[in-house]
């Protein structure tokens, strides 16, 4: 049994607390969340990005989705925690388990801070029908974890007009009209994307996503925002000449409580912590937070700095994927999924990026069937010239983000990987042709894409794509393709254009290979008719997909088309910025397939 | 000016009446209604089966839906009353147009037996807004229309349990159980599908819909029904055997405000008039109406029968192409929309329909644009050997009802024609071979069939299929193919196996011609494996569609295979019951498709 488990047990003990509830969150509600946050992992060992750990006396379970069951079923071994796969039949949710598990009277601790609001009230009143009583202000990770890192204050920077396109002025004075239509005097934001979105800054408080920590108030015009010293620093007299009032971190939840009880405040309940709701004296109006659908619809100046960070990022993998094929079965050259990682960071570094935009996933063969697999430098698989190399990657670039996926072949494989590798191709391609009438979202899309992999018997287990933000969160919200709504995942708004998403399919076979393909796709009009505003994608990711695999067999003569013109338009993007060997290379991975 | 429009303003002037407001209804929320129901229809002129009528004293407008615009442009000309485009940017909706034509303190009148529970509540709000008054308890048709029909009462009849698979008394309880779960004493239904389903009754007093009026109460497990003395009569006896109290259709109104204050009532206020809702003092426990999602998960018994219907229906129609492509054109032979129609109607009661199940549509070229178009004798196109006849159609069987549309090539016709019904059968064909996991609904599907059409910049304005009743509705809830969400549809449940829906994408050109192919679809369990369970759908509409306007050279070879294993299902189907002569017709009509 893990170590940390028994300190968190005798705690327990200790404080007279039967159960604890322990979620991956920080106090922003960001995905993924600072060193000073990983308390899960700390004490359960799981070092998955999404997952929620109970431990009660005699009893400990970790949730977490379809991405991360392989991943986390060995991560746990022999941890003394059971894994509870989420969204699988029969399998119960931290609530249920709670319902069952928790006796009379019990006294269930959490950090109102790190828990949403919808599960907060949830167990609230679980535990009172249960004559319990929770506490709901106890920080008990600071209890147990003694070399906990520090709140991470690193110095933010400011986000020049040439990059977001629209100044921090006018989105305040769109945004203080939008609070006043919804009737309401004050908003309140914690979502970091949304405040560093709102402000043009930027920092490097959360791991691969480049924003500061902070909370922020608006009440009508007048906007205070909540930073710690050391990060606000460099852009202190920038915000203040722009009338932002600046206030320190800490104040911020005792400045909440002295809104008045009749005020009417803002707030969108399911993008906030809490305590920020049990704060909060005056009237809540929950809507979506406004901040959300504008920040999506990226302006023109985002999205031409955008295609020019995709022909960065394409110009880095692309080097890369050119080097791992050159080199890989070279007698001598050892490479590892972990270093090949390294070296296609250097050549996004050579890009220029700020940073990489999440962990990379550098998977080969059977570990690439664990969506999210991360390879350390110990554990990592060595390559050999056979078989699939998953790369799911990206970079932050002052000119936006990116994310993309190549399943790169790097020997022989058998026929059946070829019809899987061929038909994630057709399901890749079939969303980013679409044609639709305006009013459609992701969810009348999503089968475009998973249409062909469905015939085959096989599913992906995870929506096809995301919203991605500028230099901002790698999954940003409202805009998303997936084929059930799943309310929580926030991400099925109608498509408009500006919207950026990613596009990727993809083959798991348990224990055998993963194969996925990504692009980005921005969303844009096309012709209006009688029958209506038609849209349509255009795919801004400039990398060649590895024809290798593909057997042209399985695809319609449309479909290798547009394989032909999409690798068309790489090898016009991205040759330019490549030297003679490596553009001879890129002319052949590009050719023409032809039946 | 109609004089029927004006007679109607004097009595509106004579009564102090401002305007008055007249949906097309029945008292049971109807989409269809009998002959006593149409008074919209006796006013306005237009004879489309949806439309709403506002009458002022200087102003008149009808509001119609997409499938009707070209027919009541057509048919309101001179009539002194306006069109008004529902769902076209820039159209106010009629709650709008009396927000703006209405003065302060005006007095609007309906009958709010009529008029949905929303849009009751809706107008009353807006003109107490204006200081103004509802007469909801008018029926000022009553007074200006004296040759009214009476309120129907035709005979009523058992449905066997070889035909419905499932007792009343089963029925009944099973709905108990649901009103009980729900926490209700007492549930009212007023839909009449539901009310014949639950007791295995069908009637004859709505056109087409071969149901009988009637109201239902339970309370608890006690089942009162309000029929009409003539109607009711022949299973009178019967009903009475199961423990059905019968009370006379009249006193429901006055039985329903006798309803406790402290009970609680089950409604599907969507589902239901603005009376009912207001007669009932007890606290309304407002969900969807449980019979809707049980009825349309059809039984194995009506499975069974619902394609016995449809091979007769099959027969019916293959005999009626077979005849038609025979004839036209012979020397002295005349044929119109309207006599093809009549000879359709004539080989369905030869396969023993009780009656069709909607007013054919039989439109010829550019008349086959508009998509609900009804040709009288008066009017009907007389057919060319050239162009296209759509025929959209259906029965009801003892065994079910069926709606199929095949787009008949008589002649020669361009090549733009046959790219537009190639296409259409590609978007038929596209839905109707969908693999798909459980958990889509036909939100998520429908883009299967509209894509291909969207790809050539083309809409056809509707949802794709709405689900089909048996021995009830034609357009039947909740399961339906549709790529936006349209509350008011009711059509956007999961698809559940055994749901019938129809697959009818399309293409209107206006002025030009107009193509519709359409196959009902049953919902059935596929492959189940590590990613869940698989759905498909089974085709159970068995008629040949034209190969003559079909080229090749728009299809996939897997989309030609799709078409030639249909048609092969059509010929075994069908031709057991051909003459020798039909059954050679049908061998070519069936051929295979070859590049």
């Amino acid at each position: 049994m893990r170590k940390e488990l028994i300190t968190l047990r005798n705690y327990m003990s200790e404080h007279h607390i039967d159960a604890c509830y322990l979620p991956t969150a920080d106090f922003h509600a960001s995905e993924y969340v600072g060193d000073y946050f990983k308390a899960r992992e700390y004490i359960s060992g799981f070092t998955g990005s999404a997952g929620e750990l109970i431990v009660t006396a005699n009893k400990a379970g970790l949730w977490t989705d379809g991405r991360y069951f392989i991943q986390a079923e060995r991560e746990l071994r022999g941890s003394g925690i059971e894994l509870y796969r989420s969204g699988v039949e029969g399998v119960p949710t931290p609530e249920e388990f709670l319902r069952i598990e928790l006796p009379q009277q019990s006294v269930l601790a959490f950090d109102g801070r790190l828990v949403d609001g919808k599960t907060g009230t949830a167990f609230v009143a679980l535990v009172e029908e249960k004559q319990g009583s929770v506490q709901a202000d106890i920080d008990f990770v600071e209890e147990i974890w003694h070399e906990r890192p520090q709140l991470s204050r690193k110095p933010a920077f400011e986000l020049e007009l040439e990059y977001c396109g629209e100044t921090r002025e006018s989105k305040c004075a769109w945004l203080a009209e939008e609070i006043k239509k919804a009737g309401c005097d004050y908003h309140v934001l914690s979502t970091l994307d949304d405040i560093n979105w709102l402000l043009n800054i930027r920092g490097d408080d959360v791991t691969h996503v480049p924003v500061m920590l902070s909370y922020l108030i608006m009440k009508k015009e007048h906007v205070v925002l909540y930073a710690m010293d050391e990060a606000v620093a460099p852009v202190r007299a920038s915000l203040e000449e722009s009338g932002i009032e600046i206030r320190p971190y800490d104040s911020f939840y005792t400045d909440l409580a002295t809104i008045p009880v009749d005020a009417t405040v803002l707030l969108d309940k399911k993008r906030c912590n809490y305590r920020i709701i049990s704060e909060i004296a005056g009237e809540i109006i929950d809507c979506d937070n406004p901040c959300i659908l504008r920040k999506a619809i990226k302006n023109p100046t985002e999205l031409k700095n955008i295609k020019q960070a995709h022909v960065k990022d394409g110009v880095a993998v692309t080097k890369f994927i050119c080097w791992l094929k050159q080199e890989i079965g070279k007698s001598g050259v050892v490479i590892t999924e972990a270093t090949a990682a390294d070296k296609l960071e250097e050549f996004r570094r050579e890009q220029g990026i700020l940073d990489i935009s999440f962990d990379t996933i550098s998977a080969y063969n059977e570990n690439a069937a664990m969506m999210h697999y991360h390879a350390s430098h110990e554990t990592a698989a060595i390559l050999k010239p056979q078989g699939f190399l998953l790369v799911d990657s990206g970079g932050h670039y002052r000119e936006g983000t990116t994310d993309v996926t190549r399943t790169i072949v790097l020997g022989d494989i058998p026929q059946e990987w070829k019809l899987h590798y061929t038909t994630v191709c057709k399901s890749m391609f079939g969303l980013a042709n679409a044609k639709f009438l305006y009013g459609c979202s992701g969810l009348s899309l999503d089968i475009l894409s998973r249409g062909p992999l469905w015939k085959l018997g096989i599913d992906y287990r995870c929506g096809t794509g995301h919203g991605v933000g500028y230099l901002l969160n790698i999954h940003e919200s409202p805009n998303g393709f997936r084929y059930k709504v799943v309310p929580e995942r926030k991400d099925g708004c109608l498509l408009e254009e500006g919207m950026v998403t990613t596009d990727e399919p993809g083959v798991y076979i348990e224990g055998s290979h993963g194969i996925r393909i990504e692009n980005e796709l921005v969303c844009k009009k096309g012709l209006k008719n009688e029958y209506g505003q038609f849209m349509e994608f255009e795919a801004i990711t400039y990398v060649p997909i590895d024809l290798d695999a593909i057997d042209c067999a399985y695809l319609t003569d449309e479909e290798i088309e547009y394989i032909n013109s999409y690798h068309q338009l790489v090898y016009d993007k991205v040759a330019p910025y490549l030297s003679e060997e490596e553009k001879e290379w890129l002319k052949t991975a590009t050719r023409n397939l032809t039946r």
